[in-house]
């Protein structure tokens, strides 16, 4: 069998390689697909970014904005409360697939619902992300395009060939890109789920390549469960 | 390496596994993911069945049709145009992402949008799917839950284990399945989605399964085309 090693550096280290990739110090959001509360940011500990109000909102804050979600007042965000106030900068709703995987990853006592403790969490996470789009839309159209979203992938450690670019942007721009005319950009929901994909699907791999060879052999069983448990 | 028979028929020989699975005669909707307008149904050629006015519907209605849906009367249908005109039987809106694959299989001239012609083979499209989904909905509720996808799937030659039932069951039910409470059914675009990745996904497979092992090897570019080239 033929070894690749650009296959194989494709994936590698993102860690290792992201930190030379970004000579201006930003720091990506958390890691996309975890299950947990987002990391502080590396470079910004606690600095007038990290919230509007400088610092991490109080707690008093935070039950506001909790309360002004669960408008029917049960105590408990359910999903149809939390796709109602998720918003795009182009004011659209949040996909309800990008709603199910925030669930996924902040409904951690698997309620089916966000209580106020998991809403820390989920709030922390939407702000990093926020700051990543603003970051990485260096045009400032409000929507992230192709070379946007390879600069970002880039950043986080993914490089990834042209063909999987163009299939990404294919898949989470909002609309066919057709030949002609602008390309729609997109918007911040399915960037963070185009981000997430990624992610998952690359641990799914490296996962499996114990030798490192950028190879993996996997029956359909597994193959399927890797698809479909990615968002 | 261990050879697990249940795997390999997991996903062979669907076209000969779905006859003999089908003792009423029911035929499917047509290839999921084929680019193509659909095959006529088999065992009922041009029964009362093909449209709600018996046979297909003729030209200057298909016409009425697609002026309704090209709102802006460019002689095109937009993905948005599309999107507008798309309801599930809840009065709920397709997910973009349905309709984006619904573009991508019947955009055939990749033009970006869909011109009469291609409108003829999208219409023929969704309303066989329509009976698929009136069929499989046993209990008529207007969804399809675990029990209804799994009858379909098993209808179109897909034995899937009960974990990835529960994975596509999670992934495409519109809200996430907490313990307690009903579980919401999957609504019609979604069911189509979901049909429409398993068929993908497991050609993909089986293309790359040349010695019919139930095994594949692959490498992390090609594993990643395989996946973001699905719905
Ligand atoms: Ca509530
Ligand atoms: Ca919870
Ligand atoms: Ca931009
Ligand atoms: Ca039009
Ligand atoms: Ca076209
Ligand atoms: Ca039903």
């Amino acid at each position: 069998m033929y070894h690749q090693p650009s296959q194989r550096t494709s994936y590698g280290a993102p860690s290792h390689r992201y930190s030379q990739s970004r000579p201006h110090g930003y720091a990506p959001p958390p890691p996309a697909g975890s299950p947990y509360p987002p990391q502080q940011l590396h470079h910004r500990p606690s600095q007038s970014q990290s919230s509007a109000h400088g610092g991490a909102p109080d707690q008093a804050r935070l039950w506001q904005w909790f309360c002004q979600v669960d408008t029917d007042r049960s105590g408990e965000i359910s999903v149809n409360e939390l796709h109602a106030a998720l918003i795009n900068g182009d004011w659209s709703r949040f996909d309800i697939d990008t709603v199910k995987m925030l669930m996924g990853m902040f409904d951690v006592d698997r309620s089916g619902t966000i209580g106020f403790n998991e809403f820390q969490g989920l709030w922390k996470y939407i702000v990093d992300w926020q700051k990543a789009f603003k970051y990485f839309d260096r045009d400032g159209s409000g929507t992230i395009d192709g070379h946007e979203l390879a600069n970002a992938l880039q950043n986080f450690g993914y490089n990834l060939s042209p063909t999987l670019m163009s299939l990404i942007e294919q898949k989470y721009a909002p609309a066919p890109i057709a030949g002609g005319g602008p390309k729609p950009g997109i918007t911040f929901d399915r960037f963070v789920r185009a981000c997430v994909l990624v992610r998952t699907l690359t641990e799914a791999f490296k996962t499996r390549d114990t030798d490192h060879d950028g190879w993996i052999q996997v029956n359909y069983e597994d193959f399927m469960v890797m698809v479909l448990s990615a968002p």
